[in-house]
């Protein structure tokens, strides 16, 4: 048995997908190799269907390309992005998984200041299956991790926490700038290794980013929904913050704490700044209304499920951003139809149509 | 003029003081001697005004004792705890100056992960001089710092942040926990070191703690009230979190923001968790009536001054809080009383009636 060792199991092996929305080959899976090896991946392929992607040998995956999309979905395929990354939150609808864990393919394996590979995913399970504090602010940062705790002053009552629904990681190397902050700043590089993970309080936004990102899907799934980007519509690059206003509000409401923070992955490539703008420009424009619009949300207590939220969000979307542009009319009858999608794919009933193009390890 | 090197004019030199409550002789200055010597000290003592207290030659300093306190402020004085380092609000009553640092006499100097001491006082003048974002998250933390900038997603007309009131500054060695938390992890020790400031949300409270602490006096100076502790009051060890709370609603209604992070202290000594549990197990019991009464305490728009915010908050703990234990209508009182010995203080004619004990470098 020499030098077959075997591998111990990682944490939530069979209660984890992995959801990759890709372009090319998935070289940069090498790197990963260690950490996701024993996990399955969901591949959403987007642009040119008849293109092959090149898994590397040994991964257990499942792949989607457009006409699996449309072929699953029917009709309702046109809530989901085509030529953008938006396009992966078809891979939440589809996996069967408690738990999503997400990356980009220009993402990599990052260092701690101690030179040591961080394994992202792990500490992704570790924030998601440790309590969030969004009520009370910890000065000493996640209280529940090892060496810390709550300080002096924290209300008894408030340290069971909150349920955690979410996981946002960040990013050494190239920072998530938008189009005129990396015009501004092109060879501005993030070294900063900031040793913490944070609960988002209550009543705050934040930038979601969906480069490095977990979810318990079971919860806030039917919440992550990353909106219509990229061909034939008159935006990108907003379709993981669309999601994260949408999800933040409802957790919110549903009394569920949302983490930033720890693990940080290694972000290779600076994408062109000059598209960005293109596809930001107006995002950056209608920003500054979105954001007085879900600061100000508020959902009925009627509203006790995710999908009952959404629906009722998708509602004040569409009478209250219609009039910041028709974009939104169709964003919100989208969002309804994304729902409906995933009531219909999680159902007991619907696996015998749900046949992806994936090859088992 | 070789070995007598001109030292360089440290931040706010003259716009700045150190305010420290003490029983005892301030040896623990020798340490801060490189950072502190050229900044102007308020030192509060506390206890027997008898007993002499030294301090290292060379600082330039005013001390007032608990006679100073009588004479200076007359029946006033009663809004002035003894025994207590909560009498230390009495340096930021008596002060001049723009800023205050205060700090605690058993704080030492800490080092940074690449072994340099820490100059804690110029970052809390970095904090105060660069603006906060109360108004929504960032998550690669303060964009105003060097190497960092605000992510995408982050609205452009908040970029310019909000005036900073408040920088809490953090504790390597013993954290600050409360007597349950010391008695049970006697030997925990913060090791940490997060390289991070964050702003705490408008709508957000957290616990503020008094050991490593400055603000701009002008702005919030009259909302720095440390309570009604120690001798005669059935509590300890709230006088910090009390102003905490109180600064932190006035600050969200003024639009001011309030930062906290770095930087570090060393925090050289646990104080006997016994002793603190006597004076905290009433706050412990009242603060889960406190933390909502200021989650949902509201400022009228007419309150446009600190003073008459501080006010009207005195009004709603008679009003609210003095169900929960008649301590509270003495402490509305003495709130009141605060900010009235402050104006009384800081108009342009008070200056005759103040003079310290005070021995000039």
């Amino acid at each position: 048995m020499a030098g077959s060792a075997i591998k111990p199991t990682p944490l939530l092996k069979d209660e984890l997908d992995i959801v990759i929305p890709t372009i090319r080959n998935l070289d940069f899976l090498e790197m990963w190799r260690p950490f996701f090896e024993q996990y399955h991946l969901i591949i959403v392929q987007d642009g040119d269907p008849s293109k092959t992607i090149k898994v590397p040998d040994g991964f257990d995956y499942e792949l989607y390309n457009r006409n699996d999309i449309n072929r699953i979905l029917g009709p309702k395929a046109s809530c989901i992005s085509f030529k953008d990354s938006a396009c992966r939150c078809f891979g939440y609808m589809v996996s069967k998984k408690k738990y999503i864990y997400t990356i980009d393919d220009d993402c990599f394996v990052a260092k701690n200041p101690s030179g040591e590979q961080i394994n992202a995913l792990e500490q992704h399970i570790k924030n998601l299956l440790s309590p969030s504090t969004p009520y009370f602010f910890n000065t000493l940062y996640d209280p529940y991790r090892e060496g810390a705790d709550f300080v002096r002053g924290y209300p008894f009552s408030l340290r069971e926490g909150a349920t955690t629904a979410v996981s946002h990681g960040l990013w050494l190397n190239i920072p998530d700038y938008d189009a005129p902050t990396q015009l501004v700043k092109p060879l501005e590089r993030n070294k900063r290794y900031v040793d913490a993970v944070l609960t988002v309080p209550k009543g705050t936004l934040f930038p979601m980013c969906g480069m490095n990102l977990a979810f318990n899907r079971e919860l806030i799934g039917p919440a992550m929904y990353f909106g219509l980007m990229g061909d034939g519509q008159p935006i990108g690059r907003y379709d993981d913050m669309w999601a994260g206003w949408c999800m933040k509000v409802i957790c919110d409401h549903m009394g569920w704490g949302v983490k930033t923070g720890l693990p940080y992955i290694w972000h290779s490539k600076a994408s062109n700044p000059f598209v960005n703008l293109k596809k930001e420009y107006r995002g950056i424009y209608w920003q500054e209304d979105l954001i007085p619009f879900f600061q100000a949300a508020v959902l009925p207590k009627e509203c006790v499920t995710v999908q009952q939220c959404y629906i009722e969000l998708a509602k004040q979307v569409k009478e209250k951003l219609g009039k910041v542009d028709p974009y939104f009319i169709k964003l919100a009858d989208a969002m309804v139809t994304w729902v409906e999608a995933w009531d219909e794919l999680n159902s007991s009933e619907e696996k015998s149509s749900k046949q992806p193009n994936g090859t088992a390890k």
